[in-house]
């Protein structure tokens, strides 16, 4: 490879001194999020937009792109693609093709409406008005259709590709339409089995008195087993939880506690411990970088549901900590056997709210955002007839209609936040999580055996090696298909839910 | 005036910007010191470095500095200076005339010495050996000295008072010469008398078994009745207690908790929420810019001082909580009563080590660090005599001889961080909060009745109007004069002492 050393270092210092600024920011908002004082919002939102406005100006400049370009054209064609430097500076090229493609001007009102959208969104939802958000999302919509527009000049992405392209890069939608497909069907008789079947889970053990400080210890405690590195991370708690990386050994997770629904503190915390065993196992050499970078929002969230649910609502797992469950909250599980409750929490129940939803309905919710908001995007269906349309979905696809505007189309941030094409990402995590579970299994003897005793390296180690250290080195399918040796596709998630769920519910192998 | 509106507006916008920069810098700084992960050190220095650097530039910018002397030569002579706008441009010109007069060379070079100092000092400290810290210590000396010789160049101050001006600006040695001196032979008298004193306090007292959480909420309880304002601020626990401001709404105080020691939390929190309502009294539509900063640390550490002392410690303040403290405490102080309390958390005992000092003799420990950093500034005195120096003012001013360098010359911190000519601002912040309370007493009928009853506002909104709202638009000494009507001197300190030690410990009038 013929490339200049130069021009390589200078795009990758002003790539990591963009990043440092990144996690400034990010920092910055964490804090807001776990305790900062309620009079420093409108400061915290100078600062923040004071840091974004750099880095975005370091990523889009007119010196920066061209050596990006020149670096680019000496790239050698078609081997040694997925190595560090090449994988770099097609990374960062990516990422200023995008980026220079929006004006400061777009850029700037887009983060006022997404703002305004949220808080118009936030309103709508606690008047349970539909009208009230109606304004704000069709600006959010125009401008994102605007961003798309932009990004897809010239290249053979559609609009909505190009706004999904910046979650999940490359992702196509007739692939995505195909795998969703093939995944409606089977879930859609399975759930249906599920709703006439004669054995039912307690669902009521699970909504005792759970004490949120025992809740607390027992979550820290199963984050370290399974690996999340506390040296290099924190566990904090927040009103909606998620992971955010601070620097290359600075990751932290937030969960919270409901003291009368157990598995929403300690297998949110598994999910988000998930997250955070991803971002630790980056290669932190090259942080800030394309190769110690996560791939995708689709591999991100393959980690978080595969020790969720893989892992965490598996009866290897409890069999290794629900004696020690039992212990920490005293007389509340005292009647419970292992089987009543692995059968709670892995009910399945169509509901209407897509966090909440077990693991089998869940797809179901994501695959109607993602046909409404192509619909949306596309001018098809109008931001006017948008409530009517979500109703008639949950109708026919879940059995049941929301009651309410709150419940229903007004339940998520993501649109109201100009996030467009993210959904997906949720569905495509749980199917690669699936997949990669089955490959691990296939790969590692013993592997669910090793669970029961509180063994959990293996698993790690295994998705250190096919997934966390490959960064953007490779893509998202390609990772799939390196670690699984066949493309990302539904038959892994379809076969661990009937399978998993079919034994639970009894119900007879599907044919 | 005759001042450029254009210009006016654009220094004050950078400085605006470089405050912006440093808050954020400030909260990665707090962070680190609240539960950053271990890990997350390297990094976090570079992001802090970066910020640091930026704000450097920002206020040392060519443009910046010649804009300021442009509008210092516009303003008028002698009257109005105290007003919003040639307050700013008097404060903004005097932080670059400081900051232009150090190259970004020395900069660096005392950055980097600090950060060695610290850990030279700390290793030291530990193995209990002044000459592992002594090549650190004289290091940072002579880059200090150079930049105290670069600020006083041209100007009528001396080397030391450079250095002592970015804490306590224009203050004079002769003047503080003067004060400490009135100070020091009645202090001596008092605390010699006190030893011999029939009646002693009991300290087993504070000593006994209060439960850490049970702290917490006390403290708090207290930092929120006095007037800190928990919708601008936030309390938290770190190993080394602060209080940092990271906007105009969000100022954080620190504390710490002892479990066998009950003063230690609860007026180290009443001293940092003393300095937290300083920082949240400033007028907030000038934040970043002199007229909303604080004075100068003498100031602030008189609010500290006074909510700690003149308050904390009085007998109407624990009129109004010893009862309710004795609650929270179960059995532990029921045994006690209040004039025992009140005698026992204003023990005077003369120590070995500064923090932990009563309030007569802390003015000493000061002292004798105010007049060796002269001596090691000006080369009177040798890095190599500074341990017997020390030994031999301890064994001199406080009768005691350390029988250690870790609990003799290497307690502080200081040195080794570079802050020489930060020691003085402590006894000034005692005098000044001596000199305060005393007028206002005069001024508010029943202000220490309303303490007996929990009502604190009074003082508060005394200390806003004469000391918090003024910023930099007076000095130190003028806010002190323009308070109590006279220059500040040691006179309130000492009757303050002398009455209150003279009637727990039953002496004789002093005289």
């Amino acid at each position: 490879m013929n490339m200049d050393q130069t021009d390589f270092q200078w795009v990758c210092d002003q790539a990591r001194e963009a990043m440092l600024l990144q996690t400034v920011a990010d920092l910055l908002e964490w804090d807001e999020r776990t305790g900062m004082p309620i009079g420093g919002g409108d400061y915290r939102a100078q600062q923040v937009s004071h840091l974004r406005g750099k880095v975005h100006r370091l990523r889009t400049s007119e010196k920066y792109g061209e050596t990006l370009l020149r670096l680019s054209e000496s790239l050698p064609q078609g081997h040694d693609l997925a190595s560090d430097a090449p994988a770099t500076i097609r990374g960062l090229t990516r990422h200023w093709n995008r980026d220079h493609r929006l004006p400061d001007d777009l850029v700037e009102r887009t983060a006022r409406a997404t703002v305004k959208g949220q808080q118009a969104w936030d309103a709508a939802r606690k008047a349970d008005d539909f009208s009230m958000f109606r304004d704000a999302l069709a600006e959010v919509l125009v401008l994102k259709r605007e961003a798309g527009e932009r990004i897809a000049e010239g290249t053979d992405r559609s609009v909505y590709e190009a706004l999904l392209d910046e979650y999940e890069p490359d992702a196509r939608v007739h692939h995505l339409n195909r795998v969703f497909a093939e995944l409606r069907t089977p879930l859609v008789r399975l759930i249906d089995q599920i709703r006439g079947a004669s054995q039912q889970p307690n669902r009521e053990l699970l909504e005792r008195d759970y004490p949120v400080d025992i809740q607390r210890r027992l979550s820290r405690f199963v984050a370290e087993q399974v690996g999340f590195d506390f040296q290099r991370g924190r566990l904090d708690e927040t009103s909606h939880p998620f992971c955010t990386t601070l620097g290359p050994s600075d990751c932290r997770i937030l969960s919270r506690y409901d003291a009368n629904w157990l598995p929403g503190g300690l297998l949110g915390t598994l999910h988000e411990a998930g997250h955070g065993m991803y971002e630790q196992g980056l290669r932190s050499d090259w942080f800030g970088l394309p190769p110690g970078s996560y791939c995708s929002l689709g591999i991100h969230e393959s980690q978080s549901r595969l020790w969720e649910n893989q892992v965490g609502r598996s009866r290897a797992f409890w069999q290794w900590l629900f004696e020690h469950t039992k212990e920490m909250f005293g007389s509340t599980l005292a009647d419970v056997s292992l089987d009543d409750f692995h059968f709670a929490i892995n009910q399945v129940q169509p509901s209407l709210i897509r966090v909440e939803a077990d693991e089998a309905t869940y797809n179901l919710h994501i695959i109607i955002r993602f046909d409404l908001e192509q619909q949306l995007i596309d001018g098809s269906l109008s931001v006017d007839d948008l409530p009517e349309a979500w109703n008639a979905r949950y109708q026919s696809d879940l059995g049941i209609c929301p009651p309410s505007a709150a419940d229903g189309v007004l339940q998520d941030v993501h649109w109201s936040a100009g996030l467009i094409g993210y959904f997906p990402t949720y569905t495509l995590g749980n199917l690669a999580s699936a997949q990669l579970y089955d490959a691990v299994k296939d790969q590692i003897e013993g592997l669910e055996e090793g669970f029961s005793e509180g063994h959990f390296q293996p698993l790690l180690a295994w998705l250190r090696s096919k997934v966390h250290e490959r960064g953007q080195c490779e893509s998202g399918n390609q990772i799939v298909e390196n670690a699984t040796g066949k493309p990302l596709c539904a038959e892994s998630l379809i076969g661990y839910l009937q399978n998993k769920l079919g034994n639970l519910y009894g119900l007879k192998s599907p044919g």
